[in-house]
């Protein structure tokens, strides 16, 4: 089966990509920068560089749909590249064409907070997509750039998919109905998600569940089953959010980046300040069999079980992440 | 006489620093960045080190309100350097004292677009200052940088002023009620920065007057006497916005930044996209006694002269821009 995951951000090692191989996994999008500038955007790259020829046996970069199909026939695991936010683009827009040609397949618009495109989730008002932000639009549909707006409120979500030309996704996130969270969607954005042809990928991070690191695994797939129903089954996915074997210091820099002398706890708070525990049924990446297990006792044929794990990504990067003809 | 002029954005040479002396103009704040990041803004200031080196018997920097006086007794213009927006900081707090500590004694928080910290004039809607925003005006208080609000939007410009702890300025722009610009001021800020103990410094730029470059002298210090009975005689000064010898590749630069493909022709348009023709009794920093003139004769007294064309400016700076106790 083909399994791709669209989100995880983890403190990558061959143990890792090894977990990967064990769990089944095909592709998985791999976040390349939170608060990253350009400069700083390059670096990571080159980092990535030095994996991919370190580990050459267990993955290949991905930079065009197909390369995920390339990578399952040779036995390894596809990376595609994204960033949770347009700090790698400066306020440059010919950045956009340099960063897809590097390999960036996906791009939020806003982390959090307010960028120079559109709203974070955490600000308290929401204007929508800025002057910049709409240029930004056109040029990532222009290069086949995708989309995200995992991290972006509510406005500035609906406006992007209103001015995008092409579909638009959300790669990690919830149903705010499922779970109420800043992060969670609500069910005006996930249908019009579903409209534009995009794709949802559920998260598994436990602040964006119920019950958090308590949900089980019945509960996720009656999540899954319900949305199913409110979005169709081609417009949803997996995106787990696995942050695997990351420090307190890496959380910490993905809430406060460098723009609070006061420490930002995010989604959590002073007394619950650092990693939550992870699931029970997805602690790791060796994990996604079970997730497979619970889709299929939920009631899901194996049609949808494999449009859910991973055919809905691959179709929806053949839809937004090649460049316009 | 102390002449400080509020703002001026000129391809800096030797001629125009003995312009400056001729028209017996005491300090000048001069525009260091429009859309500069944080490395480009070192540049700026390397060749303002080198301009102080090869002009020192004209020109010499202020870094301190007193620095000003201190200048006019030795008999040099006095150069305080301020940002027009804030890519200097680029997304990151600690680089306000880093800039500060550099000589930045002025910055604007947007520069018409959307900033990481508040709304532009030119953008449809405003949302106020974000939270990035709220950090920095208060970091800007503890340093000493005076927050200027000249091409903010309305909403972020009150937000600024309320949460700052000190004064908040315009630097250049002139009433709306004057005439109606996006980059014109409603009496509603100008009397929120008259109530902060700010200043509004008066612009001379066409595009900001009416009957642009045909505006009279004494049209323009009716209006300045108007403003004068809005906001009292102490919170008034002159911000020319001069633009001497600049060619039009600038003034694209300004507009477009890095953030348009399409050109963007910000105050003008299509079919005038240059530089406006000078004002006839403002042409360059040799006509400064012009405007003192067309004070007295519009009724000024001495003592609002001098506050108006310096006295004020120096005190904004005395109250804004040292560092807190």
């Amino acid at each position: 089966m083909l399994i791709i995951d669209g989100l995880q951000y983890s403190n990558w090692s061959r143990q890792i990509f090894e977990q990967m191989h064990e769990g089944g996994v095909s592709a998985v999008h791999a976040t390349l920068a939170y608060h990253e500038t350009t400069r700083d955007t390059l670096t990571r790259f080159g980092e990535w560089n030095r994996r991919f020829e370190d580990n050459a046996d267990l993955i290949t970069p991905v930079k065009a749909p197909a390369d995920i199909l390339r990578a399952k026939q040779e036995g390894r695991i596809g990376i595609l590249l994204g960033a949770q936010n347009c700090s790698p683009i400066e306020d440059d827009i010919d950045m956009v064409a340099v960063m897809r040609d590097l390999g960036l397949m996906i791009m939020q618009l806003t982390y959090n907070n307010q960028s120079l495109l559109a709203c974070g989730c955490y600000e308290s008002e929401d204007s929508g997509i800025t002057r910049f932000g709409r240029q930004v639009i056109q040029e990532m549909n222009r290069v086949g750039m995708v989309i995200d707006m995992s991290h972006s409120a509510e406005r500035s979500t609906l406006e992007a998919i209103e001015i995008s030309q092409r579909p638009v996704i959300i790669s990690h996130a919830n149903p705010a109905s499922f779970y109420s969270a800043k992060r969670n969607k609500s069910d005006r954005v996930l249908k019009a998600i579903a409209e534009c042809d995009g794709l949802l990928g559920f998260s598994t991070y436990p602040f964006h569940l119920n019950h958090g690191s308590d949900c089980t695994l019945d509960e996720y797939c009656d999540m899954i089953a319900r949305t199913a129903d409110l979005m169709g089954i081609e417009h949803i996915g997996i995106g787990t959010d696995l942050c695997q074997e990351q420090p307190v210091s890496v959380l910490e820099w993905m809430r406060n980046g460098r723009w609070s002398k006061a420490m930002d706890y995010g989604e959590g708070n002073q007394n619950n300040a650092g990693w939550p525990a992870p699931l029970t049924w997805l602690r790791d990446n060796r994990d996604f069999p079970n997730l497979i297990q619970g889709l299929r006792q939920r009631g899901f044929d194996d049609e949808s079980v494999t449009r859910i794990m991973g055919r809905n990504w691959l179709g929806l990067l053949e839809r937004a992440a090649t460049p316009s003809a």
